[in-house]
């Protein structure tokens, strides 16, 4: 039984503005529309033929994921889910997947561990690899997936392979090496021998516990005492904060494969990308003839070799210009030259040192039951366009400092107003004064989409007071 | 008697997006929040002392005009107008100024022309010039200002200077350039006997219309068609549309300046720029350590020598790029290289062959009642923030594909909704449904904001009836 675990953690500033705390890469809309959460679940599925994925991921990235989820429609599947109240690199996060693997399904259980924002353009030869992978983790090795490398490479960790596994297509893995500089990735590339760490892994559940135990029993021990202070009974697990507390931040490739001798590698060429830069974004878009690539809409004069890519409607113009990435969202513009585009992160450093919101949270922002996109955020008003998924209930709340004005647009809302309930279709409006009871609710089988606008003196998110909601949010 | 002539028509395509056909270059705010029409109405009153201001402009531009210089303070100006129904370039718009001050002040009285849409640095400078060009036209002279140039520009035409005139500092004019290539302007510029042709000139009334009459008698015959069309009773005279066709499309440059014997020219430097790329924008503004300057919010990263405007609240970062010019607004972001940026005029070719909107209108649109941002435009509904001025109200009007729902955010509505007239404080709200007569009206002293929230089909500005209108668009 092989069973794929999706590791799905890091925010991915390196792609802001697009990829933010609260809407991070996995769940960015690629060339083809599709996200990177979505492909890694539809490929997880077809190279492991499993019915149970686990998904590894924050609390807050629950609902999110869960929706990316539902667009698939293989039947029979379940989702199983390790939520983590915060990061703890990767060695904790696969431990305790074993372990919930483990206790349901038994040692035995391999486990394919695949980050949720990777790309694998050819799944063929990936399916091939990791059925390698598998005959190889068979006989107790902890198997890594190495990618040809096509240049020196900086930015990715280095495998060594050792001598050739009998029988099969993988090799021994004589090395880790960090991420090198560009002289030793050089050396890397000419040798011959080194392959990039893809950051897959693919071992039996018993074999990674049982190295956790020899190579970091810090992380094993408090792994066990994360486990053992849960409840496992559904296929949603929340670790707790505290006992969760105690695990070593650290990765698995530091924490084990490093140290284990029973390490494998199976290697190929199957078209993967970390999607680590605006760079590598760029590359899935086709160019026109002058190089340039763009989603959304543009006007290039005298440009060449540049992408764009604007997602709100917003027009783009580049005059001059060469090897730029322009990137366009509602609240912020990227202009960055190609080549530098490793350096956004630095971007997203001084926005959380200035505390900026754009930092963190979209104009649209994902709720569990739906989103809302700010229209306008002014000192006097707030307003807003919601949409309401159907079957969705808002929790029932109260606000201290401003009153609302709904307006239905589009579908019907359940409303309760203090000790009224009644419907409103599109076209209809309400009024819910300051310091009154309200709940919004849509019971058909259409979107709710409609107008809020508040007005007071303070529009926070922490002006809601919730007394009942059906996500845990009261 | 000196009276200043502003002339303020064209769009200024080259400083899209911020100047637009429905709000151009005169009415952008500068570095210093002020605009150059705001700046070149307080220089006409400064050098000439004159308490009559004639403004050739636009129909579409009046409201406009008229709350720049309701921003003046200076007491007892009597403000008057020509609005052209369409431009028809220089000449004809001097000679029906010409014209109009020949009939009001008569033919000794002399004009000061000057474009709305110039920056002048040094007044005083500026003001010695003028008056040095005012005795040479007491003396039949048609005085053009010269600027002593200080690089081989192309984008100007130029003055060569003849013989000295006796007691003043004013020379003959001996040639009129046109834009030369860069070759040419260089040896203007070596010679040092040329000038940049500033667009500025001061005559005397009856001089000029003499020489239009001699040197451009179909422009001359045509104006006078013009004038006899109309009954200017008051300080707005609008001209007839049929007999203002019928004016040839010339510069005054063409049509008179370059054949006339009586020409002059007064030169200095007094700081002129025509403010005609993002380029010249830049200078504007006080450049940090590493040569950029920045106007709104910006992050900048291993970048130099860019400018960067943002008016909306959104944040530019810029990663390892150079002497870029970075201008965001609400709906469009330029980025262009500052040496090309003369090119903007084709990004506005190219959205006028789209017909696209970005062209003509801003998110924020001017009213003579005040104004109105776009907050969201979609197929089910938009959603405006209204300003309406104290003491202006809207038309009577009507929709037949729109219901309306406005609440109130800041001051106080006064409101007919079919038969009733009713008052709406901030956090109240009304609804006018399809087909319903309403009116908004502001009667306090201060700004009334409110939120509208369009719902129906469509959306479009020309579904309006207009019924009574005190701006006469009904």
């Amino acid at each position: 039984m092989l069973i794929p675990v999706i590791m799905s953690g890091g925010a991915g500033t390196r792609l802001w503005p697009v990829s933010r705390r609260a809407h991070p890469k996995p769940f960015m809309k690629l060339a083809d529309n599709e996200t990177l959460m979505e492909k890694t679940l539809a490929r997880a599925l077809a190279v492991t033929g499993s019915s149970v994925v686990l998904t590894v991921t924050s609390r807050d990235y629950y609902f999110l994921t869960r929706d990316e989820y539902l667009k698939n429609t293989t039947a029979g599947i379940t989702y199983e889910y390790i939520l983590e109240p915060f990061g703890r690199n990767t060695a904790p996060a696969i431990a305790l997947a074993a372990l919930r693997l483990q206790a349901e399904y038994g040692g035995e259980t391999k486990m394919l561990v695949m980050p949720a924002d990777h790309l694998i353009a050819d799944q063929k030869a990936f399916k091939t690899a990791v059925d390698e992978a598998e005959k190889i983790a068979d006989n107790g090795q902890l198997v890594t997936f190495g990618v040809n490398p096509t240049h020196a490479e900086t930015g990715y960790g280095y495998l060594l392979h050792g001598e050739k596994i009998a029988d099969s297509n993988g090799y021994k893995l004589a090395a880790f090496e960090e991420k090198p500089d560009l002289e030793i990735a050089q050396k890397y590339l000419d040798s011959g021998d080194y392959r990039w760490n893809s950051g897959m892994f693919l071992f039996r559940v018993n074999d990674i516990l049982q190295a956790l135990a020899t190579h970091a029993p810090d992380v094993y021990n408090s792994a066990l005492e994360v486990w053992s202070a849960i409840e496992p009974e559904d296929e949603l697990v929340e670790l707790p904060a505290e006992e969760f507390s105690r695990c070593p931040s650290i990765s698995i490739d530091y924490a084990v494969m490093e140290a284990a001798e029973n390490c494998a590698m199976v290697s190929g060429d199957f078209g993967w990308s970390d999607i680590g830069s605006w760079k590598a974004i760029r590359e899935l878009y086709e160019s026109d003839a002058t190089g340039n690539r763009i989603r959304g809409k543009g006007i290039m004069i005298d440009s060449s070799d540049c992408f764009v890519q604007s997602d709100e409607g917003r027009i783009v113009a580049a005059i001059g210009v060469h090897n730029l990435v322009i990137i366009d969202t509602g609240d912020a513009v990227l202009v960055s030259d190609a080549e530098h585009s490793q350096e956004v992160k630095q971007v997203v450093s001084q926005l959380n040192l200035q505390q900026h919101e754009s930092a963190i949270f979209h104009k649209t922002v994902h709720r569990p039951w739906g989103y809302f996109t700010v229209l306008e955020d002014a000192n006097d008003c707030k307003v807003k366009r919601l949409v309401v998924k159907p079957g969705c209930i808002l929790s029932l709340q109260r606000h201290q400092r401003r009153s609302e004005h709904w307006t239905v647009v589009a579908g019907t809302a359940k409303v309760r107003v203090g000790d009224k309930e009644f419907s409103l279709k599109a076209n209809q409006s309400t009024y819910i004064p300051v310091d009154t009871m309200h709940r919004l609710e849509n019971a058909e089988d259409e979107d709710l989409h409609l107008i809020e606008v508040q007005t007071g003196d303070y529009f926070g998110e922490d002006d809601i007071e919730r007394f009942e909601d059906v996500y845990g949010r009261s």
